[in-house]
């Protein structure tokens, strides 16, 4: 793992990034394989692990994996695009390609047949612990930080960072934001109980990373841990994305940039103080890219 | 100062990045001004700095001056960019505005009238020491590298990291990367004397961070610690612009580019084993990114 430093954002006030764009996957999503992997007892470790995932846990679980020279089975949708696959596939995984729908069953019968590990992209404790250590680098370099921002997809960053960041400073405000296209984790949060919106719906946002719903596990450590949560729009979005770029020279996916873009938006309701923004990944479409800047 | 991480850019092969560009000004210069206000004499240091400068320079010095409650005068020429005399101003610095053919004499005048130190952006030994900082961070980070590519405009960053570099691995092999159209330290390593070109021939590259000439302090060090050094083309710079956005999710200006340039189009040249191409900075029309991607 990269021990990703604090970059200043000057140009959007007391405000930090914490850029897990720099993970050498892209993304986070590194820390929660790697732990879940570490966390395997031997004799089950050296059996491997198995996934279903098209995006960037696939890869993650992969590069763990290898590090530890264990097995790993990837299970994609067959309308998995080829450069995914092929990504996966050079970190060393056997990709298995099966149906959409077939995707859960499959990655269950490998791990049955196989005796290897199913690790999930956020449903499972060690995977949501792994991601909390960007929470206690945040309070490790900034003794000063009054709010945490944090995008909400499934909600295993969330989990993790807000967890950690309360166990051991309960007085820095923890904030989740996600897209309005995709506010199922700000409606449950209002709620109360778990709201889990149609994929159709949560499509719409351009922050790929965010259309999953929560988990039973990832809802409870938000209710628990999380002070806010904020939602953004798509402008808002990819203006952060270009300020990012522009202003702290670092390529933001737009789920990455939703946590810039709900303290560009809302820091009225954000404490005084330092903030930290954490900006989950870097995997962006170019020609995306290309136009907010 | 960023303790800047090295980000893996296994698009590339063995290569590693060491981003400069996540420095607080965007740029490597931060190291070298702010090593230069601290080894000042504490009475001759509050008395302040003055420096001529329209770049990366300018704005390096008025932070670290402000870090240290010290005044900073900036000599900008009148035609400066209203954003780049903002900026530094913003910092705390004062900004004198002169015709460019007296920048020199009225930074001179200055420094005499006020007591004020001169720190130029890179002919002098602290400055050169402060950028070295970037080779021992290098050697700590990846104790196994065989080759470390610098870019070269006055030469002061490639100065401080050869003579580190070489002076604690002298096994590790030292690159120093330019234009093309801007190849005067290329040329005078070549020759063995120093070859000044005039400001009309480099001001074709686009790595406007490299359009400036060596002094005779910076060609010695070249000479004494660097192996090689390499020209890439217009088109190979902007093409490793683009690989580093989407590869390694950084934003690199033209001139922090040319180290990666170097390594792709020269690998051949280059010793087996993991490299590092230092970024020197990421500040960058958005337009110029926009196009390269």
């Amino acid at each position: 793992m990269v021990r990703t430093p604090l970059i200043a954002a000057p140009w959007a006030g007391p405000l930090w990034l914490k850029p897990e764009s720099l993970q050498p996957i892209g993304a986070f999503k590194l820390r929660g394989a790697y732990h879940a992997v570490a966390s395997l007892p031997a004799d089950v470790q050296k059996n491997g692990v198995v996934a279903h995932s098209s995006g960037n846990h696939a890869q993650a679980l992969a590069y763990a994996a290898r590090d530890y020279g264990i097995p790993c089975v990837i299970v994609m949708p067959d309308a998995a695009l080829p450069a995914k696959i092929a990504a996966t596939r050079a970190l060393g995984a056997e990709v298995v390609l099966v149906g959409a729908t077939e995707r859960l069953t499959e990655a269950a019968a490998i791990a049955a047949d196989r005796g290897m590990s199913l690790i999930p992209p956020f449903d499972h404790p060690d995977v949501i612990a792994g991601q909390g250590t960007v929470g206690l680098e945040i309070l490790d370099d900034l003794a000063e930080v009054a709010c945490v921002l944090v995008p909400v997809g499934g909600g295993g960053l969330a989990s993790g960072v807000a967890a950690a960041v309360k166990a051991l400073r309960p007085d820095v405000t923890v904030v989740g934001v996600e897209p309005e296209l995709a506010g199922d984790a700000a409606e449950s949060f209002a709620a109360g109980e778990l709201r889990q919106w149609p994929l159709e719906k949560t499509y719409r946002t351009i922050a790929d990373g965010l259309r999953t719903n929560l988990s039973e596990r990832t809802f409870a450590h938000l209710r628990t841990y999380v002070d806010e949560m904020l939602t953004v729009s798509e402008k808002q979005i990819e203006d952060a994305m270009g300020r990012i770029a522009v202003g702290s020279r670092l390529v933001a996916e737009p789920s990455g940039a939703v946590s810039v873009a709900g303290y560009l938006a809302h820091r009225e309701v954000l404490p005084p103080g330092p903030a930290v923004a954490v900006i989950s990944g870097g995997n962006v479409d170019p020609s995306v890219l290309a136009r907010v800047l």
